[in-house]
């Protein structure tokens, strides 16, 4: 049986995130199911990278899973993208190796979060960036983006719901890019808590208004209550750009 | 009566285009309605720096009218984008001086034209960019594409429905950028006839697969027939980015 790989791009907006819950519209469920239509055959099992929440985007996301037999990878692009076309496309398609597993062997990820930060809300990416208008301290928020790369334990910066085992994660970028009149934050990591990108920019942007205390990202860290961190920000801002193996 | 400058964000894919038309939704009939509802005046004239055609977008499109009094313009932003929403928005709004005239003033324009190159299309640029699967040659593109730059009778690149005394413009900037999946031609010039900006992109795509004789756009532009040129790029690929002033 060969062990496929596929790269995805998808508007989360119309799924109730990527993980299969019972009776809710997922990526997992139906990219499952389109698989299933084009291939002719039962999909057992779906690997991803990273389980995106509710309304989050992926340019970037990859999956994994069993096929009975080696898929012509023209028809299975086009197939699935045609089925859940506008919302879901395979970007790449592949065989690897037996022992790939798209979630364990990922070593790096890259999530980026916009802001659109004018009077006028957004057109062309309606939907995909979140809009705020009035001043924000710009620099003070690249300071402390800047101050989260790094190994730390991100209890402030996970979801009360989150059930992992251990909060610590490794950042090996973070910045918030200033390009009018755009605010991005672009983050590196091993891996992600539940919500820990979100909790992060509404912390950031708390900060950018002057209306956090403690305003200090160590200090935030060190704290380890969700409650010292910002709001979490929405969903329709965030995108997973890519995954490294 | 103070002259009033708007910069314009669109959306093209609701409207039959900028100029009024009767009977048919366009950028200046909706937006002429919005600003009339807003502001509780009539609103006679819009001048626009370019008349994009049905279905093109716009970032930066410069629009400029004369209103009976000084609007509130925090009002007149949120109160057209709201009334519009989704299609256009009110990226920047200024008094100007008198003699401001948003098309006999403009120096340069940028347009962009966004192909994605893959075998996915697109999702979160859906209705943004132009799908095209298959190799193209590229740096064959790329050539010919700087050699529009200069002053030329633009007489191959324009729609047969265009009535512009002159076919003469001047272009100071023209690439195809190559950026995996994206191929992106940008341009940039005094002015455009109708259509001109697809005319090129449908010409160089047709270069690109090796199916234009001539295929060389020197010869194109001396040959000075419409037919010599390449088919008309779909609206949906093409932006006006800016207009300077």
């Amino acid at each position: 049986m060969p062990n496929i790989f596929l790269k995805l791009e998808y508007n989360g907006a119309g799924f109730h995130g990527y993980q299969i819950q019972p009776g809710l519209r997922t990526i997992e469920s139906e990219l499952r199911l389109a698989l299933q239509m084009v291939l002719r055959e039962p999909v057992h099992k779906l690997y991803a990278a990273g389980r995106t929440d509710a309304g989050v985007h992926a340019l970037g996301q990859v999956v994994n899973f069993w096929s009975a037999q080696l898929p012509d990878f023209d028809k299975l692009t086009s197939g699935v993208s045609h089925i859940l076309r506008g919302e879901l496309s395979v970007v790449e398609c592949k065989v690897v190796a037996d022992d790939f597993h798209a979630r364990k062997n990922a070593k790096r990820k890259q999530y980026s979060y916009t802001i659109l930060n004018r009077p006028g809300p957004p057109v062309l990416n309606r939907g995909r960036v979140l809009h705020r208008t009035g001043r924000f301290e710009i620099e003070r928020m690249q300071a402390e983006a800047l101050k989260l790369v790094g190994r730390h334990d991100f209890l402030s910066f996970r979801d009360a719901d989150c059930n992992s085992k251990t909060s610590v994660r490794e950042i090996y970028e973070s910045e918030l890019i200033s390009k009018p009149p755009y605010l991005i934050y672009r983050v590196v990591g091993n891996g992600f808590l539940k919500q820990m990108v979100r909790i992060i920019v509404g912390t950031l942007l708390a900060i950018g208004r002057n209306r956090l205390e403690p305003n200090d990202i160590r200090q935030i860290l060190e704290l380890k209550d969700r409650n010292k961190a910002g709001p979490t920000a929405p969903a329709h801002g965030l995108c997973l750009d890519w995954v490294e193996y």
